[in-house]
């Protein structure tokens, strides 16, 4: 049958693992929320499924509920972003927003800029369209702007094409929880703009901060349009809603809006959302993360230093993830594996790693020394339990 | 910019209509359900945030909630379907099912199948995937299978490859409201199985069915599993919960899970929809919502004949609509656009064939004789009066 062959290569691309389900595992897997704090959203329910029943069981308009991108206008523009109602597009979760965006842009034989480590779910999406991947490391201060200069002046002299976009997460990143310095912010935005390559900024744990100051968004020093910024609910309010969003110009938007298939973003779950919004909570609501994931994070630094000194890293100000350096010649493959078996979920570095080319920094072999633990879902208890039956596996393999 | 060459390549292919949005007019335009039966929510959404808070407001697995998927294979079973579990994927509405099986197979190049006319919103689905298009005509049974046959036959010719899947709606089929004939059905699959070509029954309104007995479905005579079946409870219960199913092998369902981009279809809404269904609720709304549409669809017919006859039509069996053919020279997009100056919105027909090439139905200028009329939104008053301002208009022009 034609359609193997086509379906054989499809699924070449799609390396990247499936979203992980540790069963009863310990989960420091995914970037889950953790359970104990999502709000009772009972009361809102009920009014909109009430008072909005007409609105909330119908189809929902393309662009999202009017008063939504009312909202999240006003909610970019306090963090700095001069964002109109007609700059933002609601979409099934930033995700969806980032697919949109390959769907109105990418051409097979394009590139993709990414971080390398970057968020390993982003990959397979960018992949399925075919994209390849321009890999850039990152330091303290995050992505190394001077390697991506020069990376973009190979490309030119070797007459490939610019790539389509640039993506990164400059708040907190996934897995490596680094915040990008102001400096490289802006140098950042002047080569993307030199370029002409606009930039996808995914900010999903920006307001997760748990100490000192927010740096601008990179939506926010944009003066020239170039930046698609992909925002969501699931860490500020509760993911099993499915909301995000897409800002960017409203050119783009329209016709991302004409590529959503999904006949409207769910108008019930909007609607939920937004009164919650209404009610005035989500402020508290954040504090409660903050304070939560904060408390999390110090127990999951204080454990590793405890059980498992062999893993380096550096604690990171907010978000959801610790991102360990094992010591030379540590197969975190190998160890993910065994501490599976021994009840607890953790993603192995390769995972985060874009490219299998040769050359690349996964197939090199560097990518073996990493992992991604998450301090987000499990309870302060289970943090203590997970990485003392991880710092047994480690110890079990050396 | 070298992204404007890439955005304007791929807004030319997005000629398909926007989900209109009729405002205050009469809507006889969208396939919406009528808010007069949308039924009441509110008990099992208060217990869903509050015994399953945990599971619906985290991410959701891939495939679904497996108890809904339970749900789902029962239900086609009970339709003549040997579907298991394992052969049921959750996606956030049929829609989205139809862009999940074009990205997993459609390569630049390929063709599909559809009928002329076929679903609006499928066209510019296909289209944003490259596809181009192999129309096929119907006849009161359905798809002509001995035209598609010579289709085949004539690409085979050409030396270009078989189409990669065949598009239909069997059941009360949108525009037309035609149901395929069971002979006509299992044609269709003989020729589909000899040629190697799936394929996709989008089935939305079968269970609207208002007088008359069913034909199996495509799904249930197949017996080589080549009929990958789109299923939704848009049409059963509500659209604004946006949970739709594909239902294929298992190792194809895998590799589109593999494809979502949504991390997991609303878990809220899909339990939602469950609790309902354990409730016991269904059938009842199913045949509520039978009894209504029913009498919409009289209505309408009535009106037609009496308001203006010069409209012909075959009056369906079930479904939402209503394909009106006018007399030759009317211009139905002139007429369509005098009607919602009028206050009344409907489709031309125009927007229902997917190919513009010269030799192509549309091509040929044999679009313009026909308009989609929905009777499923509007009250029976509405109705009247939205039939009486289009024959006003359709008089105006003549």
């Amino acid at each position: 049958m034609p359609l193997e062959s086509t379906i054989a290569r499809r699924a070449a691309r799609l390396s990247g693992p499936l979203h992980p389900d540790g069963g009863d595992a310990i989960s420091f897997d995914s970037g889950y929320a953790f359970p104990g704090i999502f709000p009772d959203l009972t009361a809102q329910a009920q009014r909109v499924l009430t008072n909005y029943r007409s609105e909330s069981l119908q189809y929902g308009a393309p662009f999202g509920l009017p008063e939504l991108r009312e909202w999240i206008s006003r909610y970019l523009q306090t963090d700095g972003a001069d964002v109109s109602f007609d700059e933002v597009l609601v979409v099934n979760g930033a995700k969806r927003g980032l697919e949109l965006i390959c769907k109105l842009f990418v051409e097979d034989g394009d590139a993709v800029v990414v971080t390398a480590p970057t968020y390993f779910t982003a990959i397979p999406i960018l992949r399925s369209f075919g994209l390849t991947f321009l890999e850039v490391t990152q330091d303290g201060e995050g992505l190394d702007i001077d390697a991506l200069a020069r990376a973009l002046e190979r490309r030119q002299r070797q007459g490939l094409k610019p790539p389509k976009f640039i993506y990164d997460i400059p708040d907190f990143h996934n897995p490596t929880g680094i915040t990008m310095s102001r400096r490289r912010r802006e140098a950042l935005l002047a080569l993307a703009s030199s370029a002409g390559i606009p930039i996808v900024e995914d900010s999903p744990y920006r307001r997760l901060r748990f100490e000192g100051v927010a740096e601008p968004s990179l939506k926010a020093l944009d003066r020239e349009g170039i930046v698609f910024a992909l925002g969501t609910f699931s860490k500020l309010l509760a993911p099993g809603l499915r909301i995000g969003w897409i800002s960017a110009p409203h050119a783009m938007l329209a016709r991302m809006a004409q590529l959503k298939s999904d006949g409207g973003t769910c108008p019930l779950t909007q609607r939920i959302v937004l009164e919650f919004l209404k009610d005035g909570l989500l402020e508290d609501h954040i504090e409660l993360a903050r304070r939560t994931y904060a408390t999390h994070r110090d127990r999951m630094v204080e454990a590793l230093r405890r059980e498992l000194p062999q893993a380096a890293f550096v604690a990171p100000h907010g978000g959801y993830y610790l991102w360990l350096k094992f010591p030379p010649g540590t197969d975190t493959s190998a160890l993910a594996a065994r501490a599976y078996d021994a009840g607890v979920s953790v993603i192995a570095g390769a995972a985060f790693f874009a490219s299998d080319e040769a050359d690349s920094i996964k197939g090199r072999g560097l990518a073996q020394g990493y992992m991604r633990v998450a301090y987000s879902r499990a309870t302060p208890q289970e943090i203590d339990e997970g990485v003392k039956l991880l710092a047994t596996c480690y110890r079990g393999m050396n």
